[in-house]
């Protein structure tokens, strides 16, 4: 019980998805939730630069030291390690539990996982997890107990080779999950196009619309553990380098 | 004269450096900008969706199709591929340049990269550039010729192995730059802390300052090649998977 626990999260503090996160986080130590006091999904790596920040005490969860800040989430974390628990070490960051996917490229845009690569940068053993539905009212009744199995395996046997898992859960569903799939990032895209529309005031504006399309059929992805069913559990980095690049590239040279 | 350039940056587009980048970019075929109506640095990979976003016709390149953005710069590119651009092959994208270093770890928070990246998961050729000089009245002179050979050669030879590259050139210096180094993205972290002030209303605020740190001193990466005097050109791409973490976490598994 002397693990120190950051949580977070990019649907705002009021978000159910973070309220089970706690519930199930402060049955292994201290929490201390810093959270976005807005919605802030598809924020990804943002941090803000040319405005302040605020940062408010929430009394939000029952008995727990919370508080919300009006930036990204990775604002949050930058903020909870610097300003919220200055020189106190972090044993684990969790983040969300995200309405919606954040399987495959959608980690690129998800605040929720950002905010978790945000601590693992920090040497910070990080997971964030996502649920497949997107709705305020989805039922996070199935995944709670696998959650809570994933935090206890990684606070009692550490994460090796990597710092940040990228953890989705498939929405609930007749038949139960079929367990869960350590996996790579899928290659997948949104099909998208823009909702154009007048305002009242006459003037033109652009909405983003989309679907998902997998385009990893056989391959080992967590997009395709997940339509078997399974919990996909992604080891992730930040290190985007694409090594198959560089020998062909080494014609840009000088002179 | 043929090819289709599209042109974004994150500083807005009104920066100097895109304007560079419009200039080198024409002499290569049709050029259409669409960049951010205001600066966005440091937005990494947001999208906007709690927004409408808006549009609008931008006289700023002379003799350039432009239109400047509510959103960030991923909403730019989706923007122009999706309603700019509708239904139009997209040959290049070129995003910057940058008034900043987008090397190492920045790349994450940066959304010139974000930019640059969002296309080349559309399948679009990408070149983020970007000048280790934050002022707006950055010297790009020495620059200029090195942006101008890297888009002749990438348009001409294609790219191998990555449609993204993260192009990063040294500050206007005494001594001329060395070369052009093909490389890896360097491992590094920010020392940050958040100045902390008080509003006219006397309510507290948080501000965040910074110092880069290279932590790689031996390695093959894009911030040495830059403190020895190159320019770095890292290959990059969209997975985020840590491969060497995939068998070590299999121990997460059902029942």
């Amino acid at each position: 019980m002397d693990k120190l626990i950051l949580v977070t999260n990019d649907d705002g503090i009021t978000a159910p998805g973070i309220a089970h996160l706690v519930n199930i986080a402060k049955q292994f130590g201290r929490v201390v939730v810093v959270a976005p006091d807005s919605p802030q999904s598809g924020q990804g790596h943002a941090i803000t630069l040319e405005q302040p920040l605020r940062l408010k005490k929430a009394n939000v969860f029952d008995g727990i030291e919370a508080y919300e800040c009006s930036g990204t989430p990775v604002d949050c974390v930058k903020l909870a390690k610097h300003v919220v628990l200055k020189g106190q070490k972090i044993d684990l960051c969790l983040s969300g539990i995200n309405h919606g996917s954040n399987a495959a490229i959608n980690i690129l845009y998800s605040g929720t996982m950002s905010a978790a690569m945000e601590a693992s940068i920090e040497g910070i053993d990080s997971i964030g997890f996502s649920l497949c539905a997107y709705g305020w009212d989805a039922d996070f009744s199935h995944a709670l107990p696998h959650v809570q199995r994933i935090v206890d395996q990684v606070l009692t046997q550490g994460l090796t080779g990597c710092n940040l898992l990228n953890v989705n859960i498939p929405a609930k569903a007749d038949t139960p999950i079929k367990g869960v799939k350590v996996c790579s990032q899928g290659e997948a895209t949104w099909t998208e196009d823009f909702a154009e529309n007048v305002d009242p005031r006459g003037e033109k504006y652009f909405w983003l619309t989309g679907q998902f399309n997998n385009m990893d059929l056989e391959a080992d992805s967590d997009v395709n553990a997940l339509a078997a069913g399974y919990i996909s559990v992604v080891p992730s980095g930040h290190d985007l380098t694409k090594y198959e690049g560089i020998a062909p590239q080494k014609y840009i040279e000088h002179g």
